[in-house]
């Protein structure tokens, strides 16, 4: 039927016209600066912000997308969804934001801050579509973002605001919350039967060439993405050492843990996520006092959990829950993310009070901010009911997310929301017109496709 | 004849020779400041503008690169001349300006904000040349960036100096008069007679996706690229924010429009283009003081018209005006370029007059520069006034870079310039030497060429 | 057997604790600043600093991983084997810089200075391991990170803290170290038998695509490279200039260079390497007080000196003494390397000496460092000791090199180390295992050996 094919358009221009009609009446950016120092000030800000931003906008448009890409038929999409579901998600938190909590005299100031706690919530909407990878439609992937976002800015309130859990680089409420969202819609969308391995799936040397790359430049990265919401300074400096450490010892950890299990060669999958389990796991220390040997520790554990997850923790899951994780974001995220809000409390527990409490005392120009609360919140209930706190932020994000995922996943299930069928997934060819190719292929131009047809003909 | 084989690096190590004469003469570093305070100052400025000169030269260099990449066997060629021509013409631009109006004392004092403005000229070859990619030879091309250069120098002074036109981000100035110098350009060169559809023209997946990444770096960056000459602070602020907003809306707006189109799918040339062209119309405005919603406006309309222009204008042009624009560089950056000048003039007569007079009031510590004159005129000219000088820009821009496209299009005709013949067009076999490649050819070693010569035996 | 397996995963491992180990015992962040003043500043330098840090990660993981995947079957193990030893090599500098002279009160105090000097000890590496790419396991490459990091610390002291020279860039220390390190280890692993050209040695048209890829990320961020260490301010703003003047440079003359040799055309391979060349020589002056010709002039003529290397030298090495050289370090970093240094002696000869003595005189913020203690005894010894200097680092970086490259490339020979056989070099499934690539082959899935699979069949 038609009906499918004009669903995309038709929803998502809705959702671009509410959106203008949205910030016509409640965005304005914010006054310029009356005082000569003011504005001295936030000048001085920015420049210290944005090259951070531009680094995460790589990771989230040309790293992450890349790293989709190692199905060998399925690169445009990934790519192409990828942008699509950061762009729409984005917009779809700073309206989320704007009504919830952020209104100011009748009116949303918009800042770059602003923009980057909105990317923030599409990054949980990026890795959780992960676990579903190439056997959903585009409608069903917005449907996707458009339920996980509100329940991101809800849970993030609930651990990061009102519980106090310290989390600066996001291993509770961005790794963790989006890893079991996404296992739960993969849950109920595909658990009741068990699916068989897609040929189509398996990676090419050619796909998993530009996975790794996309893989290089997320690793790259990664420290700004830790450190960008940290005031400047001491805590800044720590936040960006402590992750380049655990992301440095998780690439080594993972040549030995993929090589000890391989005979002494390595899987490309092993590398294209082992590196990055370092700074997941990370997140929720970076900024404390803690010697650096605990972030290699960290770093190294966690790539060992990621790779084990792989090869033994996926294939029980796949057998015995039914559960489809194509891009094996439970290994990814969702163990070292689960390591890394285990390691907070631990480090909580252990590091000596008066250090811990000096190194946060510097407070941001850009005025108190939910980790400078919590760390506030630390001081009063003390240690041991601050590490309680950390285990019930993991608690709640697991909790909730699962939940939120279910539903969402139970919903995707909609006839309407046009689900691919199972011999065209994996393939671009369901999501893009490829008009032209049928003259090309006469003359050899495209090299998969000749070589296909050939084969046919021979 | 052996003589066109020798035009290309006799012609180009002229060009070095007299550079270097040139610099031998001319050119001097600025004397280091004598005060503590200026030194202090001037570092302050360049750590300010350096990284916002990386993200440019990203985008430049790798960005756009990529994007020519779409002709699956001319990808070296693209990104080989793309980077040729972009070091020659900020030579020339160099040159030029330090001959124009750049002396003081009989030295150019060299900076690296002369180099980011002879970048601005170069971009403008860049695109240009994307007319007539891939039927063209590198001395054709060097020649459209020995005529072009100077005629943006030109058509910018009267635009940006003369008419005192506001445009921070080059939209008028940049991509409207480079749209319009590549039509003439391709016009006079290919348009008496009918182009078949060449078939090596057809992009493949794979093709498609190096593009698209392009396309995914330019639109990172993009942001820095049109706040780069902005004053820092406020202004700069509200540009990046602007950019930001138009190139979101406009990468949403790209999908809608596309599937729409495409009944449910979308083409890859869509995503390619339309996704940038919120960031080409949202120059001549970024930094003026309107609402947010205004960009994301702006954004929406220009990938709209770029994509209906790639579906209805660009067969039409070919049609009737037989004009060849293989990038589609007059819908990415022609009909964007327009939207974007009419929207200053727009904002210009709403914009409430004195908070737009306060928005400019920053002064650049670098000293005044266009940008401020511009507004000075405003001043004193009022909205009225003002509006019709960004018409008159625009007008400027594209019957200027008409008549000297057109100009330089017959030039490229000359013979000695050495166009390839037709059924070597679109071919790295054109422009590079494959040595050894008939070795590899007998071991599958290089898949197009294997799977081709295995077709021809088959 | 099964031992070389194993070797790989065990050593690694062992490598991993002993890490842990000393960094437990003596590694601490340096305390944070008492004063709000040293905060200030300190957050200063760090935002300072950091862009360019990002800047150095790229090149090094991203681009030359890229610049390596030249080899079309290779491109996987090249661009994570440099991965693997960018990590290992900066983890082990750290561990030999924190014993050998970075104890201050018994601890090492860690910071984002301390990583980036590492790091450069890391490129010394990276740059080596191209001379013997393909032909060698991952044991054996960890071998020589193991040998080469303190062989260059022990260098890296003599020339730039004993002898005083000036070197900025690291074009003696970095460059010219590196290159006859790995040509003394080519030398003594492979240098008594002829070796055939390998079969899948010969680039395809996409593996050169990645690899120029490669060659333009690299060409972008070149200047922060050289420019890292600079005091911020004149000196660094210099360096910035003189670097990018001379790479535009390298790349044009690389134009006119390879067409003359080649009849009109290009060889991808001088394009990959020439562009570069210009980056590698300016490094010893980058900071100093000459006239911007000299910058073009240097980039122009190292490009010349790469290219010829490539087209007369290489082959003449092959001959006469059996080197083996796959990446060409010889014509991208010996070559280029040997003229910086002789241009640093020429500039010091013929600069005015108050010029040159007040471009020094800025001190950093971060205390003295090396390059200050030269210049201060460069003003104590005059040009003409310090041209002197200059000459006699050069001589101990070559010497030093390729007896320290020559021992190490004689332990290589270990059979323990697992050479992979000559028919198995330059393929990746030697370091990577490929199950699951049978079934996708029936599909077509995997074009190259797809393609071969086929030829095989018909």
């Amino acid at each position: 039927s038609a009906r499918p094919h004009r669903l995309l358009p038709l929803s998502l221009g809705l959702f671009q016209a509410a959106l203008l009609l949205f910030f016509a009446l409640f965005v304005t950016y914010a006054d310029p600066p009356a005082q000569e120092e003011d504005a001295s000030l936030a000048a001085k800000q920015l420049s210290g912000i944005f090259p951070l931003f531009q680094d995460i906008q790589v990771m989230l448009v040309v790293g992450l997308g890349l790293l989709l890409t190692f199905l060998p038929r399925y690169g445009l999409s990934a790519l192409t969804h990828n942008f699509l579901l950061l762009n729409f998600s984005t917009q779809w938190a700073l309206v989320l934001q704007g009504l919830l909590h952020r209104f100011y005299r009748g009116h949303l100031h918009l800042q770059l801050r602003s923009l980057l706690v909105a990317e923030f919530a599409a990054v949980t909407v990026l890795i959780s579509v992960g676990a579903v990878l190439g056997r959903t439609s585009p409608c069903q992937l917005l449907m996707v973002a458009a339920c996980e976002v509100p329940a991101y800015l809800a849970s993030e309130w609930v651990i990061a605001t009102h519980l106090g859990v310290l989390d600066v680089g996001g291993t509770i409420t961005i790794h963790v919350f989006s890893c079991y969202f996404g296992l739960g819609v993969s849950k109920a969308l595909f658990g009741r039967a068990r699916q068989p391995l897609h040929p189509k799936e398996t990676p090419t040397p050619s796909s998993d060439l530009t996975s790794l790359l996309g893989t290089l430049i997320l690793w790259v990265f990664w420290p700004s993405f830790v450190a960008v919401l940290c005031p400047a300074g001491d805590a800044q400096h720590r936040a960006l050492l402590n992750t380049i450490l655990a992301m440095s010892a998780s690439a080594v950890t993972t040549v030995v843990a993929s090589s000890l299990l391989e005979g002494g060669r390595l899987r490309p999958g092993d590398l294209q996520n082992g590196s990055l389990a370092g700074g997941v796991a990370i997140g929720a220390v970076a900024d404390m006092t803690m010697p650096p040997v605990a972030a290699l520790a960290l770093g190294s554990l966690s790539a060992t959990v990621c790779i084990l997850g792989f090869r033994f923790l996926s294939p029980l899951l796949t057998r015995k829950l039914l559960l489809q994780d194509h891009c094996g974001i439970h290994n990814l995220h969702g163990l070292p993310g689960i390591l890394g809000a285990l390691a907070s409390a631990a480090v909580i527990l252990v590091a000596p009070k008066d250090t811990s409490a000096s190194s946060f005392s510097q407070v941001s120009p850009a005025g108190v901010n939910a980790s400078e609360v919590a760390v506030g919140q630390w001081g009063e209930r003390g240690a041991g009911g601050q590490a309680l706190c950390q285990a019930a932020g993991l608690a709640v994000a697991i909790g909730g997310s699962l939940l939120a995922g279910l539903l969402t996943g139970a919903m995707l299930r909609l006839p309407c929301l046009a689900r691919p069928p199972e011999q065209h997934c994996f393939e671009d060819s369901l999501n893009f017109s490829t008009q032209g190719q049928a003259e090309s292929l006469e003359l050899g131009g495209t090299t998969e496709e000749g070589a296909l047809a050939l084969k046919e003909r021979v």
